[in-house]
């Protein structure tokens, strides 16, 4: 990685944190400067606008998550322990400092049409499609009933990691971890083929 | 309700409204005198800060959750029904123009100490107790198992409340509902005494 491209890592690690307090829309050229060291008009050589600095951070996080959470859970053995090594891997991601970026901006975003909106989306689509095939796996391995339905469980896994999201976050709530561990637990139990 | 009441909720409708799309912090006291055709003076007659416009808004949230989401649900017979009827209000509740603003100052605040954190926390405790209480009545009436776990059944709940909300607004999905019935059905399911 050149000293260029380094750079730019270091300030679109610093605006997703940054993002996850005061929001993408909370953002601003000027305080990420600040943030990062950086004169403004450096910073504009990075980012042309301010919706291009929110595409840029969204997906420099969506190549972090494929990073962080995807690529470990496709190394798991496939069906049961590879979705519970997803589930690991998100309940990691959500835990960081900040917590799951994808969460806070979808409730920022949902009412604000336009291309950001509009990749959040598609990046959520793919989270919920990709939950969904990683349950397929164990489907095809005759661990799961062949008639359990994978995009249902998408919805449900999902639900469940917002539901840590929130108690741990906002409530402060200890139990969080144990209790999402429980909730996957029962929905694993009710997919097991019988 | 004498008129200054009246132009006070008028007031606070709108502000929940705006709060819905640009966030408890994004809301100005110039911008809601804007949408309510009043003079900012007149506005900050009722409000004395924005903290104190923030702490209002939810206050007010919080009694039109009571009045239309918990009062109709604990008017339905006990167990079963009874949490039927408070999901289907929640529903109802989070479909509405907007979403619900519980959901979307969560993850707005859960980085930001303060006053304003602290009311949202404790109503998304009452909001899990009441859940929990309203499940309680199913194991008293000898519905559910009589070991199910109250608080664990709030966490699903509301995980599967969550999942609705942003399958529902963000992708504009219109199975959400459905799906959202699938996930309670089987939560209930799993409860019953067998």
């Amino acid at each position: 990685m050149g000293k260029g491209e380094a750079t730019k890592e270091a300030i679109l690690d610093e605006a997703i944190m940054m993002a996850t307090t005061v929001g993408l829309g909370g953002m601003t050229i000027g305080a990420l400067a600040t943030k990062a060291q950086l004169s403004k008009s450096g910073l504009y050589a990075h980012f042309q606008s301010k919706e291009d600095l929110q595409l840029q951070v969204l997906e420099h996080a969506r190549i972090r998550f494929v990073a962080e959470v995807i690529a470990p859970a496709l190394a798991a053995p496939r069906g049961e322990p590879r979705v519970r090594a997803l589930f690991e891997a998100k309940l990691r991601w959500s835990s960081a400092p900040g917590g799951c970026i994808f969460i806070a901006a979808s409730s920022e975003l949902d009412d604000r049409p336009g291309l950001v909106r509009d990749r959040l989306a598609r990046n959520q689509r793919d989270w919920l499609d990709t939950i969904a095939e990683v349950f397929r796996t164990g489907i095809a391995e005759g661990q799961f009933h062949a008639d359990a339905d994978p995009e249902q469980f998408a919805f449900d896994f999902d639900g469940v990691m917002l539901s840590f999201h929130h108690t741990k976050r906002l409530l402060d709530d200890q139990t969080a971890e144990r209790r999402a561990r429980r909730s996957l637990d029962a929905l694993l139990a009710a997919a097991r083929a019988g």
